[in-house]
Protein backbone atom coordinates (compact mmCIF):
# COMPACT_ATOMS: atom_id res chain seq x y z
CA UNK A 1 0.00 0.00 0.00
CA UNK A 2 0.95 3.32 -1.03
CA UNK A 3 -0.21 6.65 0.26
CA UNK A 4 -0.56 9.93 -1.53
CA UNK A 5 -1.80 13.13 0.44
CA UNK A 6 -2.80 16.13 -1.31
CA UNK A 7 -2.17 18.58 1.37
CA UNK A 8 -3.81 22.13 0.84
CA UNK A 9 -0.88 24.88 2.52
CA UNK A 10 -3.66 28.09 2.60
CA UNK A 11 -3.36 31.03 0.32
CA UNK A 12 -0.18 32.81 1.57
CA UNK A 13 0.38 33.01 5.34
CA UNK A 14 2.50 29.87 6.18
CA UNK A 15 0.42 30.42 9.46
CA UNK A 16 -2.71 29.27 7.56
CA UNK A 17 -1.63 25.71 7.54
CA UNK A 18 -3.51 23.46 9.83
CA UNK A 19 -2.76 21.05 12.58
CA UNK A 20 -4.33 18.19 10.73
CA UNK A 21 -1.37 19.81 7.62
CA UNK A 22 1.39 19.58 9.76
CA UNK A 23 0.64 15.92 10.56
CA UNK A 24 0.13 14.76 7.24
CA UNK A 25 3.33 17.25 6.14
CA UNK A 26 5.00 15.39 8.91
CA UNK A 27 4.08 11.24 7.18
CA UNK A 28 5.88 12.24 4.01
CA UNK A 29 8.84 10.00 3.14
CA UNK A 30 8.64 12.08 -0.31
CA UNK A 31 7.42 15.90 -0.90
CA UNK A 32 6.08 16.30 -4.89
CA UNK A 33 6.63 20.18 -6.03
CA UNK A 34 4.52 20.96 -9.10
CA UNK A 35 6.21 23.93 -10.55
CA UNK A 36 2.99 25.20 -12.23
CA UNK A 37 -0.41 25.26 -10.81
CA UNK A 38 -2.86 23.59 -12.53
CA UNK A 39 -4.74 26.83 -13.85
CA UNK A 40 -1.81 29.88 -14.05
CA UNK A 41 -1.93 32.34 -11.44
CA UNK A 42 1.08 33.11 -8.74
CA UNK A 43 4.42 33.27 -9.67
CA UNK A 44 6.70 30.09 -9.18
CA UNK A 45 9.07 31.36 -6.97
CA UNK A 46 6.35 32.88 -4.54
CA UNK A 47 4.69 29.11 -4.81
CA UNK A 48 7.94 27.85 -3.93
CA UNK A 49 9.06 30.00 -1.31
CA UNK A 50 6.00 29.36 0.19
CA UNK A 51 6.82 25.55 0.56
CA UNK A 52 10.32 25.69 1.41
CA UNK A 53 9.36 27.77 4.08
CA UNK A 54 6.90 25.27 5.28
CA UNK A 55 8.93 22.32 4.85
CA UNK A 56 11.67 23.96 7.08
CA UNK A 57 9.57 24.88 9.63
CA UNK A 58 7.60 21.98 10.05
CA UNK A 59 9.99 18.80 8.97
CA UNK A 60 13.59 20.20 10.58
CA UNK A 61 14.56 16.91 10.37
CA UNK A 62 14.99 16.71 6.72
CA UNK A 63 13.74 13.24 6.49
CA UNK A 64 11.98 13.25 3.79
CA UNK A 65 12.87 13.47 -0.42
CA UNK A 66 11.84 16.57 -2.57
CA UNK A 67 11.02 15.28 -5.86
CA UNK A 68 9.89 17.86 -8.59
CA UNK A 69 7.49 16.81 -11.18
CA UNK A 70 7.22 16.95 -14.68
CA UNK A 71 5.95 20.03 -16.38
CA UNK A 72 3.81 19.50 -19.54
CA UNK A 73 3.47 22.67 -21.69
CA UNK A 74 -0.05 23.61 -22.86
CA UNK A 75 -1.72 25.55 -25.41
CA UNK A 76 -2.02 29.19 -23.47
CA UNK A 77 -2.36 31.22 -26.54
CA UNK A 78 -5.27 34.19 -26.54
CA UNK A 79 -7.27 32.14 -29.11
CA UNK A 80 -7.42 29.36 -26.99
CA UNK A 81 -8.21 31.08 -23.99
CA UNK A 82 -11.35 33.16 -25.53
CA UNK A 83 -12.92 30.34 -26.54
CA UNK A 84 -14.59 28.08 -23.98
CA UNK A 85 -14.98 24.79 -25.39
CA UNK A 86 -11.60 24.73 -26.71
CA UNK A 87 -9.92 25.74 -23.53
CA UNK A 88 -11.77 23.34 -21.75
CA UNK A 89 -10.55 20.97 -24.91
CA UNK A 90 -6.74 21.96 -24.23
CA UNK A 91 -6.87 21.77 -20.37
CA UNK A 92 -8.15 17.95 -20.10
CA UNK A 93 -5.29 17.03 -23.17
CA UNK A 94 -2.70 18.55 -21.01
CA UNK A 95 -4.22 16.49 -17.94
CA UNK A 96 -4.01 13.25 -20.15
CA UNK A 97 -0.87 13.43 -21.05
CA UNK A 98 0.30 14.80 -17.59
CA UNK A 99 -1.68 12.01 -15.97
CA UNK A 100 1.18 9.37 -17.58
CA UNK A 101 4.07 11.23 -16.69
CA UNK A 102 3.22 11.60 -13.01
CA UNK A 103 2.32 7.59 -13.10
CA UNK A 104 5.32 6.81 -14.22
CA UNK A 105 6.71 9.02 -11.56
CA UNK A 106 4.47 7.76 -8.09
CA UNK A 107 5.84 4.32 -9.44
CA UNK A 108 9.37 5.03 -9.39
CA UNK A 109 9.85 7.16 -6.19
CA UNK A 110 7.04 5.28 -4.12
CA UNK A 111 8.35 2.35 -2.43
CA UNK A 112 5.61 -0.25 -0.90
CA UNK A 113 4.23 1.56 2.25
CA UNK A 114 5.59 4.61 2.10
CA UNK A 115 3.97 8.21 2.07
CA UNK A 116 4.25 11.08 -0.67
CA UNK A 117 2.80 14.39 -0.64
CA UNK A 118 1.32 17.05 -3.04
CA UNK A 119 1.40 20.50 -1.51
CA UNK A 120 -1.49 22.36 -2.70
CA UNK A 121 -2.24 26.52 -2.47
CA UNK A 122 -5.31 27.18 -0.57
CA UNK A 123 -7.92 24.68 -0.45
CA UNK A 124 -7.73 21.41 -2.54
CA UNK A 125 -11.09 21.43 -3.23
CA UNK A 126 -10.84 24.81 -5.42
CA UNK A 127 -9.97 25.35 -8.98
CA UNK A 128 -6.82 23.06 -8.70
CA UNK A 129 -6.36 19.52 -10.34
CA UNK A 130 -3.89 17.44 -7.97
CA UNK A 131 -7.04 15.84 -6.73
CA UNK A 132 -8.00 15.36 -10.77
CA UNK A 133 -4.77 14.49 -11.91
CA UNK A 134 -4.53 11.84 -9.23
CA UNK A 135 -7.49 10.08 -9.57
CA UNK A 136 -6.79 9.76 -13.73
CA UNK A 137 -3.36 8.47 -12.60
CA UNK A 138 -4.39 5.76 -10.37
CA UNK A 139 -7.47 4.94 -11.98
CA UNK A 140 -7.70 1.45 -12.10
CA UNK A 141 -4.34 1.06 -9.88
CA UNK A 142 -6.48 -0.55 -7.31
CA UNK A 143 -6.48 -1.04 -3.78
CA UNK A 144 -2.29 -0.21 -3.73
CA UNK A 145 -2.54 3.39 -3.88
CA UNK A 146 -4.68 5.63 -1.18
CA UNK A 147 -5.50 9.18 -1.89
CA UNK A 148 -5.83 11.42 1.19
CA UNK A 149 -7.03 14.90 0.71
CA UNK A 150 -6.31 17.25 3.70
CA UNK A 151 -8.35 20.44 3.60
CA UNK A 152 -6.74 23.97 3.38
CA UNK A 153 -7.71 27.77 3.91
CA UNK A 154 -8.50 28.67 0.34
CA UNK A 155 -8.11 32.50 -1.00
CA UNK A 156 -12.28 32.61 -0.59
CA UNK A 157 -11.70 32.14 2.96
CA UNK A 158 -8.67 34.31 3.17
CA UNK A 159 -10.35 36.93 1.09
CA UNK A 160 -13.21 37.08 3.25
CA UNK A 161 -11.21 37.07 6.75
CA UNK A 162 -9.13 40.04 5.11
CA UNK A 163 -12.07 42.27 4.73
CA UNK A 164 -14.30 40.63 7.92
CA UNK A 165 -16.89 39.69 5.67
CA UNK A 166 -19.72 36.97 5.59
CA UNK A 167 -19.81 35.96 1.79
CA UNK A 168 -23.85 35.11 1.99
CA UNK A 169 -26.41 37.32 3.14
CA UNK A 170 -28.74 35.77 5.61
CA UNK A 171 -30.59 32.70 3.97
CA UNK A 172 -29.21 33.47 0.75
CA UNK A 173 -26.63 31.58 -1.41
CA UNK A 174 -22.87 32.62 -2.52
CA UNK A 175 -21.37 31.93 -5.79
CA UNK A 176 -17.81 31.07 -6.96
CA UNK A 177 -16.91 31.42 -10.47
CA UNK A 178 -13.92 32.95 -12.71
CA UNK A 179 -13.23 35.76 -14.35
CA UNK A 180 -13.73 33.63 -17.88
CA UNK A 181 -17.63 33.82 -16.64
CA UNK A 182 -18.17 36.78 -14.79
CA UNK A 183 -17.13 38.67 -17.80
CA UNK A 184 -20.02 37.64 -19.58
CA UNK A 185 -22.33 39.09 -16.56
CA UNK A 186 -23.15 39.26 -13.20
CA UNK A 187 -25.58 36.37 -12.51
CA UNK A 188 -29.39 37.81 -12.22
CA UNK A 189 -30.08 35.18 -9.43
CA UNK A 190 -27.52 35.33 -6.81
CA UNK A 191 -26.50 38.36 -5.49
CA UNK A 192 -22.68 37.47 -4.25
CA UNK A 193 -20.54 36.31 -6.22
CA UNK A 194 -16.77 35.48 -5.65
CA UNK A 195 -14.56 35.84 -8.42
CA UNK A 196 -11.06 34.04 -8.99
CA UNK A 197 -8.87 33.48 -11.86
CA UNK A 198 -9.16 36.52 -13.44
CA UNK A 199 -6.50 37.45 -15.34
CA UNK A 200 -8.52 40.23 -17.26
CA UNK A 201 -10.39 41.99 -15.05
CA UNK A 202 -13.42 41.46 -15.42
CA UNK A 203 -15.02 43.27 -13.12
CA UNK A 204 -14.39 46.39 -14.98
CA UNK A 205 -15.94 45.66 -18.19
CA UNK A 206 -19.46 45.10 -17.04
CA UNK A 207 -22.33 46.62 -18.49
CA UNK A 208 -22.98 50.33 -16.53
CA UNK A 209 -26.57 48.80 -15.30
CA UNK A 210 -24.62 45.99 -13.46
CA UNK A 211 -21.76 47.49 -12.43
CA UNK A 212 -24.19 50.29 -10.10
CA UNK A 213 -25.65 47.92 -8.20
CA UNK A 214 -22.57 46.12 -7.04
CA UNK A 215 -19.88 46.89 -4.44
CA UNK A 216 -16.70 44.82 -4.36
CA UNK A 217 -14.21 43.33 -1.92
CA UNK A 218 -11.02 42.82 -3.99
CA UNK A 219 -7.64 41.22 -1.93
CA UNK A 220 -4.40 40.82 -3.79
CA UNK A 221 -1.51 38.34 -2.57
CA UNK A 222 -4.02 37.86 0.51
CA UNK A 223 -2.07 36.63 3.15
CA UNK A 224 1.24 37.75 2.45
CA UNK A 225 3.17 40.69 3.76
CA UNK A 226 1.97 42.19 0.16
CA UNK A 227 -1.56 41.72 0.82
CA UNK A 228 -3.67 44.39 -1.24
CA UNK A 229 -7.35 44.94 -0.18
CA UNK A 230 -9.78 47.67 -2.06
CA UNK A 231 -13.61 48.26 -1.14
CA UNK A 232 -16.75 50.56 -2.10
CA UNK A 233 -19.09 50.84 -4.86
CA UNK A 234 -17.62 49.58 -7.83
CA UNK A 235 -18.79 52.53 -9.65
CA UNK A 236 -16.09 54.20 -7.36
CA UNK A 237 -13.23 52.13 -6.29
CA UNK A 238 -12.62 50.51 -10.13
CA UNK A 239 -10.39 52.91 -10.90
CA UNK A 240 -8.44 52.68 -8.35
CA UNK A 241 -8.02 49.02 -8.24
CA UNK A 242 -6.80 48.49 -11.41
CA UNK A 243 -4.09 51.18 -10.68
CA UNK A 244 -3.38 49.69 -7.49
CA UNK A 245 -3.31 46.45 -9.22
CA UNK A 246 -1.61 47.34 -12.49
CA UNK A 247 1.27 48.65 -10.23
CA UNK A 248 1.41 45.67 -7.91
CA UNK A 249 2.10 42.88 -10.85
CA UNK A 250 4.06 45.93 -12.37
CA UNK A 251 6.52 46.12 -9.16
CA UNK A 252 6.16 41.96 -8.06
CA UNK A 253 6.62 40.53 -11.99
CA UNK A 254 3.02 38.97 -11.13
CA UNK A 255 -0.06 38.92 -9.27
CA UNK A 256 -2.61 36.70 -7.40
CA UNK A 257 -6.53 38.84 -6.95
CA UNK A 258 -9.77 37.50 -5.97
CA UNK A 259 -12.85 39.46 -5.31
CA UNK A 260 -16.44 39.00 -3.98
CA UNK A 261 -19.11 41.43 -6.19
CA UNK A 262 -22.49 42.16 -4.23
CA UNK A 263 -25.75 43.30 -5.08
CA UNK A 264 -27.23 45.44 -2.72
CA UNK A 265 -25.04 45.68 -0.24
CA UNK A 266 -27.09 47.91 2.42
CA UNK A 267 -29.39 45.08 2.76
CA UNK A 268 -27.93 42.45 5.25
CA UNK B 1 -8.30 50.25 22.31
CA UNK B 2 -10.15 46.90 22.30
CA UNK B 3 -9.51 43.89 20.27
CA UNK B 4 -12.44 41.29 19.04
CA UNK B 5 -10.74 38.08 17.44
CA UNK B 6 -13.76 35.92 15.74
CA UNK B 7 -11.71 32.68 15.32
CA UNK B 8 -13.08 29.67 12.80
CA UNK B 9 -12.47 26.74 14.69
CA UNK B 10 -13.06 24.35 11.90
CA UNK B 11 -15.99 22.46 11.13
CA UNK B 12 -15.50 19.42 14.12
CA UNK B 13 -11.90 18.33 13.87
CA UNK B 14 -9.52 19.58 16.76
CA UNK B 15 -6.81 19.79 14.21
CA UNK B 16 -8.65 21.52 11.45
CA UNK B 17 -7.44 24.22 13.74
CA UNK B 18 -4.81 26.69 11.78
CA UNK B 19 -1.98 27.53 13.40
CA UNK B 20 -3.26 31.24 12.83
CA UNK B 21 -6.08 30.81 14.82
CA UNK B 22 -3.67 28.77 18.06
CA UNK B 23 -1.86 31.85 18.39
CA UNK B 24 -5.30 33.99 17.69
CA UNK B 25 -6.19 31.79 20.94
CA UNK B 26 -3.42 32.52 22.82
CA UNK B 27 -4.11 36.44 22.60
CA UNK B 28 -7.18 36.26 23.69
CA UNK B 29 -7.81 37.35 27.69
CA UNK B 30 -11.39 36.86 27.37
CA UNK B 31 -13.11 33.44 25.38
CA UNK B 32 -16.70 34.49 24.69
CA UNK B 33 -18.90 31.89 24.68
CA UNK B 34 -22.48 31.45 22.23
CA UNK B 35 -24.44 28.77 23.30
CA UNK B 36 -26.57 28.31 19.72
CA UNK B 37 -25.18 29.13 16.41
CA UNK B 38 -26.71 31.80 14.63
CA UNK B 39 -28.81 29.87 12.12
CA UNK B 40 -29.20 26.54 14.15
CA UNK B 41 -27.48 22.82 13.34
CA UNK B 42 -24.96 20.98 15.76
CA UNK B 43 -25.67 20.49 19.30
CA UNK B 44 -25.12 22.85 21.94
CA UNK B 45 -22.83 19.93 23.97
CA UNK B 46 -20.70 18.74 21.08
CA UNK B 47 -19.82 22.58 20.12
CA UNK B 48 -18.88 22.64 23.52
CA UNK B 49 -16.81 19.87 23.83
CA UNK B 50 -15.03 21.27 21.11
CA UNK B 51 -14.31 24.41 22.44
CA UNK B 52 -13.21 23.04 25.53
CA UNK B 53 -11.18 20.75 24.01
CA UNK B 54 -9.31 23.60 22.57
CA UNK B 55 -8.52 25.50 25.53
CA UNK B 56 -7.44 22.59 26.96
CA UNK B 57 -4.72 21.91 24.45
CA UNK B 58 -4.04 25.65 23.45
CA UNK B 59 -4.73 27.51 26.43
CA UNK B 60 -2.87 24.94 29.14
CA UNK B 61 -1.94 28.35 31.09
CA UNK B 62 -5.53 28.80 31.87
CA UNK B 63 -4.75 32.76 31.77
CA UNK B 64 -8.01 33.78 30.17
CA UNK B 65 -11.92 34.12 31.43
CA UNK B 66 -14.51 32.32 29.95
CA UNK B 67 -18.32 34.47 29.78
CA UNK B 68 -20.85 32.91 28.13
CA UNK B 69 -23.12 35.60 25.81
CA UNK B 70 -26.69 35.77 27.04
CA UNK B 71 -29.03 33.83 24.59
CA UNK B 72 -32.21 35.69 23.19
CA UNK B 73 -35.02 33.66 22.08
CA UNK B 74 -36.18 33.55 18.54
CA UNK B 75 -39.58 32.98 17.36
CA UNK B 76 -38.64 29.48 15.74
CA UNK B 77 -42.39 28.08 14.60
CA UNK B 78 -42.84 25.99 11.35
CA UNK B 79 -44.95 28.37 10.05
CA UNK B 80 -42.04 31.19 10.55
CA UNK B 81 -39.58 28.36 9.40
CA UNK B 82 -41.73 27.80 6.15
CA UNK B 83 -42.43 31.88 4.97
CA UNK B 84 -39.12 32.83 3.50
CA UNK B 85 -39.76 36.81 4.01
CA UNK B 86 -40.79 36.37 7.36
CA UNK B 87 -37.89 34.06 7.96
CA UNK B 88 -35.60 36.94 7.43
CA UNK B 89 -37.40 39.27 9.28
CA UNK B 90 -37.41 37.25 12.19
CA UNK B 91 -34.04 36.71 12.32
CA UNK B 92 -33.09 40.11 12.05
CA UNK B 93 -35.61 41.48 14.37
CA UNK B 94 -33.33 38.82 16.79
CA UNK B 95 -30.40 39.94 15.86
CA UNK B 96 -31.21 43.42 16.40
CA UNK B 97 -31.90 42.65 20.35
CA UNK B 98 -29.06 40.00 20.74
CA UNK B 99 -26.81 43.57 19.43
CA UNK B 100 -27.75 45.25 22.19
CA UNK B 101 -27.02 42.55 24.70
CA UNK B 102 -23.74 41.99 23.79
CA UNK B 103 -22.51 45.75 23.38
CA UNK B 104 -23.52 45.61 27.26
CA UNK B 105 -21.38 42.16 27.67
CA UNK B 106 -18.55 43.76 25.58
CA UNK B 107 -18.42 46.84 27.85
CA UNK B 108 -18.15 45.05 30.83
CA UNK B 109 -16.00 42.37 29.80
CA UNK B 110 -13.15 43.72 28.13
CA UNK B 111 -11.20 46.72 29.48
CA UNK B 112 -8.89 48.81 27.63
CA UNK B 113 -5.90 47.29 26.11
CA UNK B 114 -7.76 43.54 26.44
CA UNK B 115 -8.57 41.20 23.47
CA UNK B 116 -11.19 38.82 23.72
CA UNK B 117 -12.32 36.29 21.29
CA UNK B 118 -15.30 34.22 19.56
CA UNK B 119 -14.81 30.38 18.59
CA UNK B 120 -16.68 30.11 15.55
CA UNK B 121 -17.78 26.79 14.38
CA UNK B 122 -16.04 26.21 10.76
CA UNK B 123 -14.97 29.75 8.73
CA UNK B 124 -16.93 33.01 10.13
CA UNK B 125 -17.76 34.09 6.64
CA UNK B 126 -20.37 30.96 5.77
CA UNK B 127 -23.74 31.00 7.47
CA UNK B 128 -22.41 32.31 10.65
CA UNK B 129 -23.99 35.68 12.44
CA UNK B 130 -21.13 36.58 14.28
CA UNK B 131 -19.33 39.15 12.35
CA UNK B 132 -22.23 41.05 11.55
CA UNK B 133 -23.61 40.54 15.16
CA UNK B 134 -20.29 42.69 16.36
CA UNK B 135 -21.05 45.17 13.35
CA UNK B 136 -23.74 46.16 14.67
CA UNK B 137 -22.84 45.83 17.83
CA UNK B 138 -19.85 48.23 17.72
CA UNK B 139 -21.53 50.31 14.89
CA UNK B 140 -20.50 53.88 15.76
CA UNK B 141 -18.12 52.52 18.34
CA UNK B 142 -15.42 53.71 16.37
CA UNK B 143 -11.32 53.62 17.03
CA UNK B 144 -11.67 51.84 20.35
CA UNK B 145 -12.52 48.61 18.91
CA UNK B 146 -10.80 46.78 16.25
CA UNK B 147 -12.42 43.51 15.18
CA UNK B 148 -9.92 40.51 13.56
CA UNK B 149 -11.18 37.84 11.32
CA UNK B 150 -9.49 34.53 11.07
CA UNK B 151 -10.55 31.85 8.21
CA UNK B 152 -11.00 28.40 9.31
CA UNK B 153 -11.68 25.00 7.98
CA UNK B 154 -15.39 25.39 6.63
CA UNK B 155 -17.71 22.35 6.62
CA UNK B 156 -17.70 22.73 2.91
CA UNK B 157 -13.79 22.34 2.42
CA UNK B 158 -14.10 19.03 4.75
CA UNK B 159 -17.07 17.75 2.55
CA UNK B 160 -14.82 18.42 0.36
CA UNK B 161 -11.63 16.65 1.75
CA UNK B 162 -13.83 13.56 3.29
CA UNK B 163 -14.93 12.56 -0.66
CA UNK B 164 -11.47 14.20 -2.32
CA UNK B 165 -13.41 16.01 -4.18
CA UNK B 166 -12.62 19.42 -6.43
CA UNK B 167 -15.70 21.48 -5.78
CA UNK B 168 -16.09 22.66 -9.64
CA UNK B 169 -15.16 21.32 -12.83
CA UNK B 170 -12.62 23.04 -14.89
CA UNK B 171 -13.34 26.61 -15.71
CA UNK B 172 -17.29 26.20 -14.17
CA UNK B 173 -18.60 27.83 -10.64
CA UNK B 174 -19.87 26.34 -7.68
CA UNK B 175 -22.87 27.64 -6.06
CA UNK B 176 -23.47 27.42 -1.63
CA UNK B 177 -26.57 27.57 -0.80
CA UNK B 178 -29.24 26.54 1.55
CA UNK B 179 -32.06 23.53 2.20
CA UNK B 180 -34.73 25.99 1.94
CA UNK B 181 -33.33 27.49 -1.40
CA UNK B 182 -32.69 24.15 -2.98
CA UNK B 183 -36.36 22.98 -2.03
CA UNK B 184 -37.20 25.32 -4.51
CA UNK B 185 -35.05 23.06 -7.08
CA UNK B 186 -32.25 22.60 -8.79
CA UNK B 187 -30.28 25.54 -10.03
CA UNK B 188 -30.50 25.28 -14.15
CA UNK B 189 -27.41 28.16 -14.68
CA UNK B 190 -25.05 25.67 -11.64
CA UNK B 191 -24.08 22.30 -11.89
CA UNK B 192 -22.31 21.62 -8.54
CA UNK B 193 -24.10 23.02 -5.66
CA UNK B 194 -23.46 22.25 -1.73
CA UNK B 195 -26.57 22.56 0.13
CA UNK B 196 -25.88 23.15 3.64
CA UNK B 197 -28.55 24.07 6.89
CA UNK B 198 -30.61 21.07 5.39
CA UNK B 199 -33.03 19.85 8.38
CA UNK B 200 -35.42 18.87 6.01
CA UNK B 201 -33.80 16.80 3.46
CA UNK B 202 -34.29 18.65 0.31
CA UNK B 203 -32.42 16.12 -1.90
CA UNK B 204 -35.12 13.40 -1.28
CA UNK B 205 -37.88 16.26 -2.43
CA UNK B 206 -36.55 17.36 -5.73
CA UNK B 207 -38.66 16.58 -9.03
CA UNK B 208 -37.70 13.62 -10.56
CA UNK B 209 -36.30 14.68 -13.42
CA UNK B 210 -33.96 17.03 -11.64
CA UNK B 211 -32.94 13.68 -9.22
CA UNK B 212 -32.20 11.49 -12.27
CA UNK B 213 -29.70 13.74 -13.28
CA UNK B 214 -27.60 14.27 -10.36
CA UNK B 215 -24.86 12.88 -8.17
CA UNK B 216 -24.33 13.43 -4.34
CA UNK B 217 -21.91 13.35 -1.82
CA UNK B 218 -23.37 13.44 1.53
CA UNK B 219 -21.66 14.12 4.67
CA UNK B 220 -22.55 13.82 8.32
CA UNK B 221 -20.53 15.02 11.44
CA UNK B 222 -17.72 15.63 9.24
CA UNK B 223 -13.93 15.75 10.63
CA UNK B 224 -15.48 14.03 13.87
CA UNK B 225 -15.25 10.30 14.79
CA UNK B 226 -18.80 10.14 14.03
CA UNK B 227 -18.51 10.96 10.60
CA UNK B 228 -20.42 9.57 7.83
CA UNK B 229 -20.64 9.77 4.45
CA UNK B 230 -22.45 8.00 1.50
CA UNK B 231 -21.84 8.73 -2.56
CA UNK B 232 -23.59 8.05 -5.35
CA UNK B 233 -26.28 8.74 -8.24
CA UNK B 234 -28.93 10.67 -6.24
CA UNK B 235 -31.95 8.51 -7.30
CA UNK B 236 -29.76 5.31 -6.07
CA UNK B 237 -28.68 6.29 -2.57
CA UNK B 238 -31.55 8.71 -1.36
CA UNK B 239 -33.02 5.95 0.77
CA UNK B 240 -29.36 5.20 2.53
CA UNK B 241 -28.99 8.72 3.21
CA UNK B 242 -32.82 8.88 4.56
CA UNK B 243 -32.09 6.24 6.98
CA UNK B 244 -28.71 6.27 7.89
CA UNK B 245 -29.11 10.22 8.45
CA UNK B 246 -32.28 8.86 10.68
CA UNK B 247 -30.77 6.30 12.51
CA UNK B 248 -27.64 8.66 13.30
CA UNK B 249 -29.89 11.31 14.48
CA UNK B 250 -31.72 9.36 16.63
CA UNK B 251 -28.82 8.20 18.19
CA UNK B 252 -26.89 10.98 18.95
CA UNK B 253 -30.14 13.22 19.60
CA UNK B 254 -28.72 15.72 16.81
CA UNK B 255 -27.42 16.00 13.16
CA UNK B 256 -25.02 18.18 10.92
CA UNK B 257 -24.62 17.49 7.29
CA UNK B 258 -23.59 19.12 4.19
CA UNK B 259 -23.87 17.69 0.48
CA UNK B 260 -22.55 18.17 -2.92
CA UNK B 261 -25.18 17.76 -6.11
CA UNK B 262 -23.38 17.75 -8.99
CA UNK B 263 -25.15 17.51 -12.39
CA UNK B 264 -23.17 15.90 -15.06
CA UNK B 265 -21.19 14.19 -12.72
CA UNK B 266 -19.67 11.95 -15.66
CA UNK B 267 -17.88 14.67 -17.26
CA UNK B 268 -14.39 16.10 -15.92
C1 LIG C 1 -5.50 28.03 -9.56
S1 LIG C 1 -6.52 28.91 -8.43
C2 LIG C 1 -6.11 28.06 -6.95
C3 LIG C 1 -7.05 28.35 -5.82
C4 LIG C 1 -6.65 27.67 -4.53
N1 LIG C 1 -6.81 26.22 -4.60
C5 LIG C 1 -7.44 28.22 -3.37
O1 LIG C 1 -8.09 27.44 -2.63
O2 LIG C 1 -7.41 29.43 -3.14
C6 LIG C 1 -5.66 30.45 -8.32
C7 LIG C 1 -6.58 31.62 -8.04
O3 LIG C 1 -6.84 31.66 -6.64
C8 LIG C 1 -6.90 33.00 -6.20
N2 LIG C 1 -5.86 33.19 -5.17
C9 LIG C 1 -5.06 32.23 -4.68
N3 LIG C 1 -4.26 32.72 -3.72
C10 LIG C 1 -4.57 34.02 -3.59
C11 LIG C 1 -4.09 35.06 -2.75
N4 LIG C 1 -3.13 34.85 -1.84
N5 LIG C 1 -4.62 36.30 -2.90
C12 LIG C 1 -5.59 36.52 -3.80
N6 LIG C 1 -6.07 35.57 -4.62
C13 LIG C 1 -5.57 34.33 -4.52
C14 LIG C 1 -6.71 33.88 -7.41
O4 LIG C 1 -7.99 34.23 -7.90
C15 LIG C 1 -5.99 32.96 -8.38
O5 LIG C 1 -6.27 33.29 -9.71
C1 LIG D 1 -24.86 27.64 10.96
S1 LIG D 1 -24.02 26.81 9.66
C2 LIG D 1 -22.37 27.12 10.13
C3 LIG D 1 -21.39 26.83 9.03
C4 LIG D 1 -19.96 27.04 9.46
N1 LIG D 1 -19.67 28.47 9.69
C5 LIG D 1 -18.98 26.45 8.45
O1 LIG D 1 -18.09 27.18 7.96
O2 LIG D 1 -19.09 25.25 8.19
C6 LIG D 1 -24.30 25.13 10.11
C7 LIG D 1 -24.35 24.18 8.92
O3 LIG D 1 -23.03 23.86 8.53
C8 LIG D 1 -22.95 22.53 8.10
N2 LIG D 1 -21.98 21.84 8.97
C9 LIG D 1 -21.22 22.41 9.93
N3 LIG D 1 -20.40 21.52 10.49
C10 LIG D 1 -20.63 20.35 9.88
C11 LIG D 1 -20.08 19.05 10.01
N4 LIG D 1 -19.12 18.78 10.92
N5 LIG D 1 -20.55 18.07 9.20
C12 LIG D 1 -21.50 18.31 8.29
N6 LIG D 1 -22.05 19.52 8.14
C13 LIG D 1 -21.62 20.54 8.91
C14 LIG D 1 -24.34 21.94 8.18
O4 LIG D 1 -24.93 22.07 6.91
C15 LIG D 1 -25.00 22.85 9.17
O5 LIG D 1 -26.40 22.92 8.95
Amino acid sequence: MRTVLVIGIGAGDPDHLTLQAVRALRRADVVFVIDKGLDGGGSQDDLLALRTELLRRHRPDGGYRLVTAPEVDRDRGTEVERDDERYRDVVVDWQDRRARLYRDMLDAELADGQTGAFLVWGDPSLYDGTLRLLDRVLAGAGEQWSVESVAGISSVAALAAAHRLILNRVGRPVLITTGRRIAEGMPTDVDDVVVMLDGRTAFATLPDEQRRELHIFWGAYLGTPDELLVAGPLVEVTDEILQVRAEARENKGWIMDTYLLRRGADER
